[in-house]
């Protein structure tokens, strides 16, 4: 067998995939261990965090850090202990064979012994005007995160699943309403929710504008929202039918918006991979106790954050879970290394008894 | 029935049994979640991390934190959201009907809704001349926390179990040799682990002490660790035979001591309740994907930190599942208003019929 020296084919001890939280603290904890970690930050380099001005919860910053702060203070870190950041996406991961191939989005080729799947999730978003300038002042798609900046105001929670009941039940601790702005008459949620938000309507804490759309967004990233758009149709899905004689265009004061209609894991690239994912792109780690908890079922593949988690999601618990990936991962070189040594000398013997 | 009115006892809706990172990042959650947290600070507060002088690897401080100082970042960041920290060590849980209730060292008694156990594990000591004075400053008991402080160094692990040969074949990274000083004749680790020693051995990079045992550490909080004194008998346990001819005293130079001879839940005054304790004490929570990963297996009881965790035992990693605990237990205590509400309902009825 000739080995073919491919130049732009680069091999690495461990890659990871994914600079937010999960991705920076596996990045330390794996460069403190001289694992040489090349961490490759993608097109939302930071994670979630960064859409969240103020991090008031992760623990260790009693006046609160920024987003993007906590993020730089992170990644200083890891390249202090020698992590290697730059920017890539992984488009496709081969897995049929040992060291693992990756090809990234500029056409570069890794080989890598291990990799941490910490690409995150991606929060949906309704691609309308207004977004992106208040995203993190005034509209946020995260209510554990940014609820407590809102005492006292009207706001605004537009989904109709789970996760929006969720936000909106969580958010009357704040607000002096809450609005549940929902595309259709029927909530997807489960009834355990509808009928939390139920009571919530009885005791004036919740209005639910059914029917109802936001197709934009007022306001300044000085003020946060002033002000919204709405659309509302007697059946529903009133954005489509912007033209009907039914839909009526209406503006809406509230004090802030929270989009909780759904995250999208950004794991398409291990579709064709061992790793198992569930239908809706979550990927399945090991959990349990005990070590090994990030492995999933592709030898060498780990996993951290929110590919993983779709409960709790917040910077901590991605931290955490970057830790544990990183201590996997150590111990699965280590083994990978008394493992090869065996091979090795089991291929002098194969070749010897060739002879 | 008559209630009795006892004025010693108070209720609360949630209460945090330890001041670790496991408790305080709980508590941050859960005063931001309106759950009026009350966090009992046992003998050691702060937990372990205010043994390691300097925390390296905890994400978000590139330059490090003193681990006194993180502690006091995050009981300052847990009063702000609202955390009652008051000093108390639980003796006994009483969990047969709810709210359970807390008996507390000084005589203090609780009920509360909810109790998140965080009290985490004490790492076993010598209990010799040198130690008290000389922890976190070149003594250690967590090799991943502070081996890296000790590049280039002569560095001695005392213990001989599993964890013990990890940390000695992790602190090879950093060592320029490793001793590993054991009492006995055998290592009581499993193969594996004696495998991945010998081969160190075989390096050069670690040597064994067999029936060895450390008996005084010398050294000032300044220039950390001096030297050791050591005594060694050929029959193993040689400090329980300081009088016998055969038992030789000597001094030994090192850098720097770890300590790797296990560690103990604190978890005793679990032993009466619903929750179930492995062999070691930890305490066996929920885990798995999605929410509920902190529950234990009594009502109203979840569960944080080195209690659990015998494995990875990082600030990040018992930080994490704090959060989760709290995240958790906002949960449960949603749920169990709901069920009084349909409680009271029924008591009411009941009442009514019963005149």
């Amino acid at each position: 067998m000739t080995a073919q020296t491919d130049e732009s084919v680069e091999h690495r001890r461990l890659v990871i995939a994914g600079s937010g939280i999960a991705g920076l603290s596996a990045a330390i904890y794996a460069g403190r261990a001289n694992n040489d970690p090349l961490v490759l930050e993608g097109d939302e380099p930071g994670g979630q965090l960064t859409l969240t001005t103020e991090v008031e919860n992760y623990p260790g910053f009693p006046e609160g850090i920024s987003g993007p702060e906590l993020i730089q203070n992170m990644k200083s870190q890891a390249e202090r202990f020698g992590a290697d950041i730059r920017h890539g996406v992984v488009e496709t991961v081969n897995d049929d064979e040992q060291p693992v191939i990756l090809n990234i989005s500029n056409g570069d080729t890794y080989t890598t012994d291990a990799l941490i799947v910490a690409s995150g999730a991606s929060a949906r978003t309704l691609g309308i005007p207004g977004e992106d300038e208040l995203m993190g002042y005034g509209l946020s798609t995260c209510a554990t995160c940014d609820g407590a900046f809102f005492r006292g105001e009207e706001i605004m929670v537009v989904g109709g699943g789970d996760a929006a009941m969720e936000e909106a039940s969580f958010l009357t601790k704040f607000a002096s309403t809450v609005y549940i702005v929902h595309r259709r008459e029927e909530f997807r949620a489960e009834d355990y929710w509808v009928d939390r938000i139920m009571e919530h309507v009885d005791n004036g804490d919740v209005e639910i504008m059914r029917n109802t759309e936001l197709i934009e967004l007022h306001g300044t990233r000085e003020d946060g929202v002033d002000y919204t758009t709405l659309v509302r149709h007697p059946e529903g899905y009133p954005s489509e039918k912007l033209d009907d004689p039914e839909t009526e265009t209406f503006e809406f004061d509230v004090g802030a918006v929270f989009y909780a209609i759904g995250h999208t894991p950004n794991t398409e690239y291990l579709h064709n991979t061992g790793v198992s994912l569930d239908d809706r792109g979550y990927l399945d780690a090991a959990g349990g106790d005990g070590g090994g908890q990030t492995k999933t079922d592709a030898p060498g593949i780990f996993a951290a954050g929110d590919v993983v988690d779709y409960h709790y999601q917040q910077a901590a618990t991605a931290g955490g879970m970057g830790v544990k990936a990183a201590l996997d991962v150590d111990e699965y070189l280590e083994d990978l290394e008394q493992n090869q040594a065996t091979t090795v000398d089991t291929d002098v013997a194969a070749v010897e008894s060739d002879d």
